[in-house]
């Protein structure tokens, strides 16, 4: 049988992290590679008791065919939520997504023809290129600080798509962008008619203080705004959302018609039912604590195992410490000395849309607990040492 | 702000069903339009048995990251289904999706290119069409009979990217291809080189005998094989697969993780729970009886309410009725005027590739009970005699 692929198939391919995790399962193995919360933080009696109540209260609606456009009552929670952030949506700008990913993908469908071109930060999230892919992209990535994407340098992005940013403790460097920085990067965006698509998975995972208003608030309402309930509540529930500007939202709606329908209305319902009473008012203090601890842990092994020569910033919230090793260092080379030593981390290199660097790695701590976090840094200083000396 | 849309946006319409949908919400419609599965069915006992065993005995894994090709032993367990109606699959040939939609997504992301020829019944699945459409299908209709799409017209087809083929109680026309015609597609299409995608929304849902086993199966396992358990248990659930051939399998791998990482592990482990020690063979019986009264129940309204030069054939499973009306009448102008006297159908044309016939309508008889089919469907008697006498 003769099977004619696709051009765009040709730029689907396997997801580095996870060919990663398969490895990563060998029991013995501390992975710092994963960016899976903790399964601490699941709130499985709340989860349990919405399950039943939904069932008992409005099972025909649950398990009905549903609105391609989500939940009601969901939405207007996020439109509501996202006013605290500073944010100001209507409920009806919002779809509710089969996971942000799916925000991602039913942007790169809408907007993104071959060769467009879409500016993306240095270094980006691997699964927005991912989900990008597909649809035949040309990346241009914009020089980045500690800050993230200079607004000066954002001039030669002008004519692309979009510009795909994820401002608060960006998987993977971990870093936020200052108030200001978001000001400016959307003045220039709104000046060279630049349009941005704010990815923001991470914003509620914050340590000391809570991330500045998002960029898209500065856009005039004019941004494309993703969120998710992966992180605060559990991934494997497959929430998310995105927030449309009014041209696009029509567009966006028939792409996600098409994609699947719409998002599991029975997990719409359950989570609603989980959070419309504040349960996050409670549970994130939690969250943050715990994955506090966890930073905490990570960052002091990494000072006292890592070789001379390792750079890395300390992240004020989300999930991940982004390393650089010595210029003569590979890390994807290194991976599998590491796994055989008992520690499983992700080469950076996956996370450039051009011009990789292989000196780069990314550490989660949310996963395990801080005497493994303890356990695993120790041993990659070692496989590094090892390596350095070699 | 200057968003520009990719040329497949283009392609991207508002779902006819959905905005019928929308209308038939008023209170006093009786809707024969959607294929909404009757509620009556839903397993609701068992499902909140399930969600609380699942919550209680494996809550992390339920609610963590999961692997992209879905729940291992729920892909053991359509594996096995499928090989009591006669198609040999491995496990590992099997992607959960996130509702068969996504199925057919994911096959119009690997195989479609811009201005591809894609090959469909006379009529077809609207969704399928909705799915295919943004990667830009050229669509070519293969000539059928009241038996489905006729093998030695098939020769057209050849050097489409695929036949698309749904061979048990289509949707919309209500067919189901007999045993001897799908060996004779399965023949001619391997004869020419035309692979076949195949879905399979529906077959259980027969009322006197099963149906033949799948085209595929005769196939030598080159087909994509779609599946679902939206109509066997909850569509809300959003519970799909597809069986992709080798050559197939990682690139729709790669496109189902680019498009939403995975379906909801906490889903697809309720539904195992629910059907691993045979609920199925208790429950079907119980929704083909319950279908089958309500079929019946529209046969006889049609008989005694339909005026005389409409024409129908009597489905043997599946949901629907597809009715061709007198040459002069138009389904889609009769709708508002149907809607106004409170009977809601879905006007044919939406079901064709090309060509619309805008003389048929497609009613649904698995939603709304035995009384109220009879009422709707001499509401709609009178609105046809009406227009045919003006």
């Amino acid at each position: 049988m003769t099977w004619t692929l696709a051009a765009r198939a040709a730029r689907l391919e396997p997801s580095t992290i996870r060919e990663i995790l398969k490895l990563t399962e060998r029991p013995g193995v501390i992975s710092l590679a994963g960016g899976l919360p903790s399964a601490e933080g699941f709130p499985v009696a709340a989860m349990a008791e919405a399950c039943a109540r939904v069932l008992r209260e409005h099972p025909r609606e649950a398990l009905q065919y549903a609105a391609s456009e989500g939940f009601g009552p969901l939405r207007e929670w996020v439109a509501a939520e996202l006013a605290t952030h500073g944010l100001q949506v209507q409920a009806a700008q919002i779809i509710i997504t089969t996971g942000s990913q799916q925000g991602l993908d039913l942007v790169g469908k809408v907007l993104i023809d071959p060769g467009s071109r879409v500016a993306v930060e240095l270094p980006t999230y691997l699964g927005a290129l991912h989900a990008f892919n597909p649809y035949e992209a040309q990346y241009l990535t914009v020089p980045c600080d500690d800050e993230g994407p200079s607004p000066e340098r954002l001039d030669a992005a002008a004519g692309a798509r979009f510009l795909y940013l994820l401002p608060n403790f960006q998987n993977p460097s971990g870093r936020c962008l200052g108030a200001a920085r978001r000001l400016a990067l959307a003045e220039r965006a709104r000046a060279i008619g630049l349009p941005i698509v704010e990815d923001n998975p991470y914003g509620e995972l914050w340590f000391e203080a809570p991330p500045p208003p998002p960029v898209s608030a500065a856009m005039a309402g004019e941004a494309v705004y993703l969120g998710s309930f992966s992180k605060v509540l559990a991934p494997g529930l497959r929430l998310g959302y995105v927030v449309a500007p009014p041209p696009l939202f029509p567009k966006l709606l028939q792409a996600k018609q098409a994609a699947d329908l719409h998002t599991p209305g029975f997990n719409q319902r359950v989570v609603y039912e989980v959070i419309k009473d504040g349960f996050l008012q409670q549970h994130l203090p939690a969250l943050r604590a715990r994955y506090k601890a966890q930073r905490d842990a990570m960052r002091d092994a990494l000072q006292r195992h890592l070789p001379p020569g390792c750079r890395w910033n300390v992240p004020a919230g989300g999930m991940f410490f982004w390393v650089e090793l010595p210029d003569a260092l590979d890390a994807t080379a290194l991976l599998a000395k590491a796994v055989d030593a008992g520690v499983a981390f992700v080469p950076g290199a996956a996370f450039f849309a051009d011009d990789a660097r292989a000196n780069t790695l990314r550490l989660s701590y949310v996963t395990v607990a801080p005497a493994r976090i303890e356990q695993g840094v120790a041993t990659l200083g070692r496989v590094l040492a090892e390596a350095l000396a070699s």
